[in-house]
């Protein structure tokens, strides 16, 4: 007999992306993070970190880090939840939005993660698909009249952005809460924390992952309306930022030149990434973000895929529909983007060689 | 209009206790921290952690800190699972067994944090009182017939542990899953990990908050058979564990000399301080945990707690049935314990001198 709740049976975990262990030494273009390593003042206060901020509980709304925020993006801090990692925030969103008869849209293909959250939460889905160019679906998400509709944006995978007249015509015609999930927004030319004062059902979600290389110590924060927060924050873990995440990441958040510098840089790759996969032939969707989606051909892109992965170069692929006939890679310093280049050209000329 | 789940609407959010700023220098008696500093091994793996551990994504299992832990308690590592906190396994256990039709009981007085875990899933609550000597109320906890059975073993606020011997006949009896939270575990006599192997519907939670100084580092653990684990895990974020406390985590529990010696200390505090506060004629439960639940005579407990505040002493007041002649105090430093004494008996001298 089961002690769970009976859907949660049926239902498959979230997967994340390959985490290779220890001991190997793949170049690893699977998840996105960034290539570079986090700003120096933010491993200097790592290392300046008190056994006392370990002994004692944290701050429940991580104060020191939330005034940071503030301050660097000029917003009042009652518009500023911090979470352990944007998943927790989205964790939250879901819990504290959707139900069995509060339905969540969103635009497929997108990160999948949506979808698991939604069902844990029992809640219905209705995904409306992207056309080929990544346009968002907008009549298609209002008319699923959902209490709560997601638009990563930059979307994963393909990198693609929609602009803030878009989203703005989204959150006009909605009813429910829309989310902006901007994990990726770093990497692009505009993003849509100034429509969280024009709308009061928006909220944007920030992530440290990929703009300031903090992947490993999760942290995310929302931004919207004080009502907004308010309500998110009442299904939250008391103390659901750890003191150390809370102290790192301030420093790093102040640390704009640094942030600036290692985002030109991987936008810079990015640009000499496509070219080169553009000559290869391949199929490159336009990219905000720090990630391809690309399509290549003549060649199966699990073989790619796999072949890729017997030759030491972790990159994803989606078995999944819109998706298994193409790849996503993380862009990578300019050495791996390189040899992830050269790897390929062996490949395109002979698929099974590895 | 509200964006939120109406039941929501109506919720009170789970209120932790104070947290001084920075500024402030309380002598802080009332959310239970180990008043000793964690392990110099714990503060080494901290201060040599590698750019690498906070770009990169951490193991989505703490693969490190798991294998720490099935090494130390000598269990195998698929019946475990890692978590930011006890509270994030608390959080998942809820999300994945209750509903609205899948109710949750516990003795009460205890945790307060499991009636708002339980509200906000929907799920209905059967509080069961505990008796004053807080004898667990097996029967009436069976006749609940709830999906979920928690009980914190020591108990919160009491400090009282009920036997293995009880908790056997309370699993023997439920259908449904019991959840023993072992907190305060390592400051008892005995705990419940050998019962996970007799019976399939029980799952031992504990924490490194208190006995091991990291409070501020959010990590906890489940320990129950690997089918339980699996289904829990199947709700938990893709990273619910950051790299840092995996990697701090994972020494501070391999240096069990360290903890044998720190939980020593506070438990011959525990006795001193019983000791001192039953010679100022206070009644005083029998505690398993680091701190006590005492009840003062001839005094109002809201105001003793309001007089050492004054006088720059916090400990922990609960404004609730069967609690408000009651007050819970954080076993303390030897010196903080004797401050605390030396104000108290000027209090009871004078209770409107503060």
């Amino acid at each position: 007999m089961s002690h769970f709740r009976p859907s949660l049976n049926k239902m498959q975990a979230y997967q994340p992306g390959e985490q290779p262990t220890a001991g190997e030494t793949f170049i690893k273009l699977n998840t996105n993070e960034n290539p570079y390593p986090p700003s120096t003042r933010a491993l200097e206060a790592l290392a300046a970190l008190s056994p006392e901020a370990l002994r004692r509980y944290p701050q429940p709304f991580a104060d020191e880090f939330r005034e940071a925020v503030a301050a660097v993006l000029d917003i009042d801090r009652t518009w500023i939840l911090v979470g352990n990692g944007s998943d927790d925030l989205l964790t939250l969103l879901l819990r504290s939005v959707a139900a069995s008869d509060r339905p969540v849209t969103y635009p497929v293909p997108t990160y999948s993660l949506y979808r698991t959250l939604a069902q844990i939460q029992d809640a219905p889905t209705i995904e409306v698909a992207f056309d080929e160019a990544y346009n968002l679906p907008v009549s298609g998400l209002v008319n699923s009249a959902a209490a709560l509709t997601l638009v990563a944006n930059p979307n994963s995978p393909s990198g693609t952005r929609v602009t803030n007249k878009v989203l703005s015509e989204l959150a006009t015609q909605l009813e429910g809460l829309l989310v902006v999930d901007e994990a990726y927004a770093e990497f692009a030319t505009d993003n849509a924390l100034a429509l969280t004062r024009r709308f009061d059902n928006l909220v944007v979600l920030r992530s440290l992952s990929k703009s300031h290389s903090l992947a490993g110590l999760r942290l995310g924060f929302a931004v919207a309306q004080p009502e907004v927060i308010a309500g998110i924050a009442k299904v939250k873990d008391s103390y659901n930022v750890d003191a150390v995440a809370a102290r790192v990441g301030t420093a790093a958040i102040r640390d704009t030149t640094h942030t600036q510098t290692n985002i030109a840089r991987v936008c810079t790759a990015r640009s000499q990434l496509a070219s080169a996969l553009n000559a290869l032939g391949w199929r490159v969707w336009p990219s905000e973000a720090n990630f391809l989606l690309v399509q290549p051909v003549d060649l199966d892109a699990g073989t790619v895929y796999r072949a890729l992965k017997d030759r030491g170069i972790l990159i994803r692929y989606f078995n999944e529909p819109m998706l298994r006939d193409k790849l996503r890679i993380t862009v990578g310093t300019n050495e791996q983007n390189a040899e992830l280049i050269s790897v390929l050209k062996t490949i395109v000329v002979d698929p099974d060689s590895g």
